[in-house]
């Protein structure tokens, strides 16, 4: 996949850093390259749900900024994504003390870009699948 | 609906203050009966992202918890609901003082409970439709 | 809801006549008004799958172009509409002589759409919603 | 992944052979492994939408019956796999002489299962991903 900005890095950074709720929950940036973004989120007790698990939306929230910011690698300088709706499996109960997602343009479109994001917990032994999502954004001028 | 737990209120206001991350949002009960749920959350800066709206995290995680609350009043007193799966559709750009989240029970089944919940942005002018979801939770014995 | 184009109910009937999936399907147009379609189906034996109930694929496929047709009474003479994604949930399993499915404009934009679907199926004591889909469709010039 | 089912190709075969509508639109089993399915579908006319793309609805069918499939090669010999949802994207518009489908389990629970579908159009020249889908499935006693 081909970046049509050539600052495609710094207005990536720009949404990490520019996004107060992100900012907020705690996620950082971990790779970005063309069509490809990676995050992590080291988890704080706040991250909780009610059973002690990782909140749902936590990680949705991860998922949906995660391929936001894999989307905006290849749009151009003056252009935006704004998320028009995604879906999002929980695969397994998640636990753990960092989160990673893996987020990947299946389909770079003009107006449509459609991101897949994968969450995997970690802990001391492995690493696991924990939730799967399909975002579909759209591409806005400034 | 007809609730099998007669004290689903106090089961709803459990996971409401037992889990940490929706208090470290924010998110509040207004309304609660069988089958139905409403909640509200007044609008800080630390919910925006890096447009100044409403980030799609924050109207996630109020659909798919709220969509929860409302699930739980239909369950048994021994019995919980985890979310299997959630897909969200962002019907206009978030902005406003406040967010009420209506969540309604479309099919209540033994094994499996689907509620869609409605998010309203409110400013001084009217209340908008700004996303709507559906769920899918699992009902789990504790 | 205001239609832009005033033939929109003749193009809405080009694209059930003209749609040969939908003619080998059985499909038939009950109602159309601005942002709202209805369509019925005679349930056929070639309708079922392996356990005699209503194929999934018949209520995606009804959930789908009802939603298109729909959508399609909005837009420009023009203009047409293109699917981008749908997801479905199948409440309850399906069976019964005919299907009667309504869909409902939830958001008319410029260049999306979203629209709801609800799958009705029809025996001699009453109707039971089987089937509820929320179709992304992207507006696009001819 | 690890069968239950020691005769899972024989129980596969069933719901397809089993299922009219599977029958009616002309799907064929390629492959078959344990969490793994592979279907293919020869385009005809009566497949197409009024735009002469292959219809919405035949991807969607495919794209849920080949997952249902792939499902059923992990559970027990007295269990059956149902649809309880699913979400599709469309990514680019289809054509060609034939559709292939490639579905995988993703989760493999004891009561849920998670399973994608990856549709491609083949033409003379290469195959192009057309549709992508995620199938949450519900695991029932016969």
């Amino acid at each position: 996949m081909i970046p049509q900005n050539p600052h495609y890095k710094d207005a990536v950074q720009k949404i990490l850093i520019g996004a107060p709720f992100i900012q907020y929950i705690g996620y950082q940036l971990e790779e970005i390259s063309p069509g490809r973004c990676v995050t992590a989120l080291s988890i704080k007790s706040y991250h909780l749900q009610q059973d002690s698990f990782i909140h749902a939306g936590v990680l949705a929230t991860m998922a949906d900024h995660t391929a936001g910011m894999a989307s905006l690698t290849l749009v151009k300088a003056n252009q935006i994504v704004l998320t028009i709706e995604f879906k999002i499996n929980f695969l397994r109960p998640a636990t753990g003390n960092q989160l990673i997602c893996k987020s990947q343009v299946l389909r770079d479109g003009m107006t449509i870009i459609v991101t897949e994001s994968e969450i995997f917990a970690q802990n001391s032994i492995d690493d696991k699948l924990v939730a799967k999502a399909t975002v579909t954004l759209a591409v806005v001028n400034k």
